[in-house]
C-alpha cells in the first residue's frame, strides 16, 4: 500500500461543504467518486486536513488516500483532473510516507478571508467575497488583529454548537489584514482553527473597524470565554482554506 | 407612460444566454418576470442593446421598458433588486426621453475579453475567463489589434450562421490587448458588432500571438470575406459587454 497525498483547489459555491453526506454534493464525495472509478470500483476512504463548511474555498486543501496503484504524480492528477468537477482540481500530488496523516500531522494552516467593502453590489464577488458596505477604519482593525496572535483560549470566538472535546486554546502565528482597493484581505495562520473561529474574528475586527468595539476590547473579550459576547459569524463565501503545513517543511501553497 | 433605461450587470455562467426562451433561465427571462411582479402581474416586454449568449457576462448591458408606474431611480433599483435573483443586479435607473431606443440608439460598444495565461488551473477563474496555457507574444498581439481599428468589412471575423441582413461593415474606435499578471485583457470598442465578432477576432490574435499568424495577415484576411480563412471562436466565459453609450453622452460604464 502506497500513501497518496494530494493538494487540491476547490470553488465552494456550488457544494454543500467538504464532507461526505448522502445525497448530497460534498468535495469529500467528488472526489471519492473519482478515485473509486480509477480503482476500478474499490471504494477508496480519503482524510482531509480538515472540513470546510457550505460555501468555503480552498486554493490548497490537503488530503490523503491509501492505494495499491502505482502512478507517476503527473498521472495521478491528469487522472483525477479527467473525472473531476470543473469545480474541484488537484494542484499537486507526492507519495508520502506510509505514517503520513492530513489531518493529525499539520503543523500550521492558512485561512485567508475577503471583505468586497463597497456600497455597490458587484455580481462577480457575491460567492467569492462578503460585500460589507459601511466605512472601516484599517489601522482599528490592523491593532485588533495583533490582539489575536499568540496562544490563547479562543472558546469566545468558536461556534458554542461546536462540542469538541478538550482545550481550546490555539497558537495563532498570524492575524493581519490589508485593503487593496475596495478589497480587504484577512490572513490568519496558526496551529490549529475551531469551528467557526476565522468567521467570528472577523466578525468581531469589523465591529472594531466601525468603532463599535475598541481593540482593546479583544484581550478582555479573550478572557471572558464566551461566544455570547461577540458579535456575527461573517458568511462563508470570503473565507479561503489558503494553505495546509506538514512537519517536513512541505506546504500546500497555492 | 414612462421609458425607464436601466444599466445592469450580470454573471452569465447561470443563464442561457440573455434572451427570453421557454423553459429556459435567460436574464431576460428574470428580468421581464421581476417588472411583471412590481407592475402587479401586468406583462412587460424590454428591450436590450443586444443580445449576450449563453456563459456571456455583462458590466453594464443597457435595457429600457414602458411602464405608467411613477417611481423614484432609488425605488426602482431597490424594487428590481429585492426581486431579482443575485447574479443580475440593476446599477442605474433613469427616466429617458419617449423616443428612446436601448438597441436602435446606440452609439458605441465596448466589450472585453480575459484570458487566463497560465497552464495551471484556477477554479476561481473557470467561468470568468478563457485559460489558455501556451506562451503569448505581446508586441505581436498589439500589432494584429491594430489591424482591426478603423472601418472595415468584418465578414471574415462573424459567424457563418449568422443571417443578418445588409452591411457587414463596422467601425472599430479601439482594439487593444493588455497584461496584467497573468491575465491578458482585450478591449473592443465600436459602433456595432457582429455575432460572434469579439470571439472570432480574439482567437485570431490569440494566432498571431502564437506565431501562426504574422499580425500583417489581419488585413489580408479582412479582405478575403471569409469566415473559413480564419481559427477558432474563443469560449464565451472570457467575454463581457462593457458599457454601452448612447447619443446623450450618458455611458452604462461600470
Amino acid at each position: 500500500m502506497k500513501k497518496i497525498k494530494c493538494v487540491i483547489s476547490y470553488d465552494g459555491t456550488n457544494f454543500k461543504g467538504y464532507q461526505i453526506q448522502p445525497k448530497k454534493r460534498t468535495v469529500q464525495g467528488e472526489l471519492e467518486q473519482a478515485l473509486k472509478k480509477i480503482h476500478k470500483g474499490t471504494p477508496i476512504r480519503i482524510q482531509a486536513s480538515g472540513r470546510t463548511d457550505t460555501g468555503v474555498h480552498a486554493k490548497g486543501q490537503t488530503i490523503h488516500f491509501e492505494t495499491d496503484y502505482s502512478l507517476s504524480s503527473y498521472n495521478w492528477i491528469k487522472a483525477m483532473n479527467t473525472l473531476l468537477p470543473d469545480d474541484i482540481y488537484v494542484k499537486e500530488v507526492v507519495e508520502a510516507s506510509n505514517t503520513f496523516h492530513a489531518r493529525y500531522d499539520v503543523i500550521e494552516k492558512e485561512y485567508h478571508y475577503f471583505i468586497w467593502n463597497e456600497k455597490e453590489t458587484d455580481v462577480f464577488k457575491r460567492n467569492y467575497a462578503y460585500q460589507f458596505p459601511y466605512h472601516l477604519d484599517m489601522k482599528a482593525m490592523q491593532k485588533a488583529c495583533a490582539f489575536f496572535e499568540g496562544t490563547h483560549d479562543f472558546t469566545t470566538f468558536s461556534s458554542a454548537k461546536a462540542t469538541i472535546m478538550g482545550s481550546k486554546v490555539r497558537n495563532l502565528f498570524e492575524a493581519s489584514c490589508r485593503q487593496n482597493g475596495k478589497e480587504i484581505e484577512f490572513i490568519f495562520r496558526g496551529s490549529g482553527f475551531l469551528y467557526n473561529m476565522v468567521r467570528i474574528m472577523v466578525g468581531t475586527i469589523l465591529d472594531v473597524g466601525q468603532g463599535r468595539l475598541d481593540p482593546d476590547d479583544i484581550p478582555v473579550l479573550l478572557e471572558k470565554k464566551d461566544r455570547r459576547e461577540v458579535g456575527l459569524t461573517v458568511p462563508p463565501q470570503g473565507l479561503y482554506l489558503w494553505q495546509v503545513k506538514y512537519e517536513d517543511g512541505e506546504s500546500s501553497e497555492s
